[in-house]
C-alpha cells in the first residue's frame, strides 16, 4: 500500500468547508453571483434566513473577502452587497459540486432507500 | 433587476452540503480515493477521528452509495472500505473546491486580518 498523504490536504479542506458547509453562505453567495443586492432584498430571496443569521453570514463573507459592503446614500441609508472576484471564483468552484449534486440526487435517494430496507 | 432563481437550486445544494459540510466525510472519501482501506487503518490516517465517528461517517457514505463495505475472510474478520464510481466522481467534483481553497488560503487569511483590525 502506498504511503498516504492525507495530512497536507486537511487544513485547506477544513478551512473552506467551514464556509461551504454553512449552507447559508452558499445560498447568499449564489444570490450575489446574480448581481448586487440590498440587505432587505437578500432577506426576502434567501428563503428561511433570519435577519440576524443573514447579518452574521454577510459579515463572514465580507471578512473572507468574498463580498463587499457599501452604504448607499439613500434615506433611510441602505446597505448593498456585491460579490468580489474572489467570491465569483468560489462560486464557480462550487458549481461543479452543485452540478454533481443535481446529477446524482435521484440515484443517492435510491441508494438510501435500498440501504434502509437492509438495516 | 432580473428575477432571481434561487429556489430551484436550494434543494440539491443543501442535500450535497449535508455531506460535504461534514469535514469527516470529505477526509474519509479523500483517503479512500487513494485505494481501499481497512477500518483500523482509516482510523489511524484520518487524524483526530474517533472510532465511533469513523463508523458513523462510513455508514453515511455507504448509505449514499459512495463507498462499499466488504467483510474480509480473515481471523479476526476485518472490514475493508472501497470507494465507488459515484464516490470517485464526488471526489473529483470536490477537487475544484479543494484546489480553490489551497489557492486562496493565504489571501483569505490576509483579508481576515485586515477586517479584524478595522472592527
Amino acid at each position: 500500500m502506498p504511503a498516504r498523504t492525507n495530512a497536507p490536504h486537511a487544513c485547506p479542506i477544513r478551512d473552506v468547508l467551514d464556509r461551504v458547509g454553512d449552507a447559508w453562505s452558499v445560498l447568499v453567495l449564489t444570490e450575489l453571483a446574480q448581481g448586487p443586492c440590498r440587505f432587505n432584498a437578500l432577506g426576502r430571496v434567501v428563503a428561511g434566513i433570519s435577519p440576524r443569521m443573514l447579518a452574521v453570514t454577510l459579515r463572514h463573507l465580507e471578512r473572507d473577502g468574498l463580498v463587499t459592503r457599501t452604504v448607499l446614500d439613500t434615506k433611510p441609508p441602505q446597505v448593498e452587497y456585491t460579490i468580489t472576484a474572489r467570491g465569483t471564483s468560489l462560486h464557480a468552484a462550487l458549481g461543479g459540486l452543485v452540478d454533481w449534486a443535481a446529477r446524482h440526487q435521484v440515484a443517492i435517494n435510491e441508494s438510501r432507500q435500498v440501504f434502509d430496507t437492509k438495516v
